[in-house]
């Protein structure tokens, strides 16, 4: 069994219909692109946004967004994109996000999620993350925060 | 009792969020404009795209989408839509979309969707359209078509 | 001429696109309703959010945003938006949202944008804010400010 | 030089804002996928959507877009998208797809565009694809057409 994640970096580039009329991505995009590393993590340790665990399906709806834009980004910039697991709740996630291109910070963000059991026909309800998933994933140890 | 109808007309504009950095709308965004405008018919008639008639759950998943775009529209343009029964199936209907600003036509469109019964953890079923929505419903009468 | 407005509500209804395989509305989706709901405020004070004051093409790229998300909103749902003038700076403008669902708040949320002379082919440059704009937003007197 | 190339090939995985709440990928998105395809294949031959070709800025603003929906896609699925040079004409371009998962196909679509010169301030004029494009380019043979 590998060690626990505390980090996970992807890439992606900026479609076309990512941007808007100013020429540049429209906003609304990074908070996509950011749930899609969330989710990506979440698949490097070998489950899902949505999973079944135990026999309990699981889903992570969202507390909160935030983002901060730092530099206008383009059609084709190719983009690294580096989840870190800001907190590790019993039953919530707090998720950062670093947005580079060309060794550049042009965004970062925050999403908290919080780990429900899903029920047909009923509001989500909040449960323990499950052992299985806490286990894989581990807070970012602060000496390894980078100094910006 | 009204009478069935066969066309329905409604009003958009243009958000930011829907250009691109052509400074236009992005075409893929017509597409929800005009399943949009289907759904709001759908509602005039007393229905909605996803019902529960007779006791089972009714969807209609998309089969075909065409759209052909005629002039460029832009941000806080204000659209008309228009969508026409342009074929009433027993299983299946096929909208007809008009998109004008400021009278003149900027794109026209087509969506072919099939009556579904939804069954969870299953795929759709095709079903007969039911008789409270058929009977809401008529093919435009050829006499009543715009000479374009 | 009208006093300065300091708060402006509109209303939308969740469109089948906006919602996620999770039964409600994908809340990337809430940045773009609050972004809409301030260019329909501009819009009522007379200008927009791309508009030629005094000769010069302002802009208002996006610093931050953030949303929480209070409860689950599904298709069809009619919202209300409320957008207040949090903080009028002297080149940026902080807009505060809350969303609403049959008078329950389902989110609230925030948007800071920096006022910007747009050049073509060069980026964008933080400006004051125009009188003709400044004049005729005000910010919200706290002794109006909701108790939540 | 390379040979003119009639098809490409690319991959892309469906992701949690492309899903919709009847569970499965929103038809609107295929035409993202789409074109995004076309832009890579673009990419592929050294030229882009958005380029400068003999100090021309070239866009290919879209005349048509249709697609049929074959099977359902779901959340995570891993599509493989082709596009075919379906015809080359002297100003235009169709382009054709195909959507398969796990080697079957999902949808298949439509895109043509016409090669636009751009000028600030003015709509696309229509002008020949340059020789630096059309020559990379060829219409797919008819005897490699895939039997369906």
């Amino acid at each position: 069994m590998s060690e626990p994640i505390h980090t996970f970096t992807t890439r992606r580039r900026v479609e076309f219909a990512d941007t808007d009329m100013a020429g540049i991505i429209h906003f609304s995009r990074y908070f996509v692109y950011m749930e899609t590393a969330e989710h990506e993590l979440l698949n490097a340790i070998g489950t899902s946004v949505h999973a079944t665990v135990d026999g309990v399906a699981i889903g992570w709806p969202r507390l909160r967004a935030s983002c901060e834009f730092l530099r206008p980004v383009r059609f084709e910039d190719e983009l690294e994109i580096t989840v870190t697991v800001r907190r590790k709740g019993r039953r919530s996630m707090t998720w950062g996000f670093q947005i580079r291109h060309q060794d550049e910070a042009v965004a970062r963000g925050e999403l908290v999620t919080v780990c429900c059991e899903l029920r047909p026909g009923k509001p989500p309800r909040s449960i323990p993350i499950p052992d299985a998933i806490a286990s894989r994933i581990a807070e970012q140890p602060p000496d390894e925060l980078a100094v910006e």
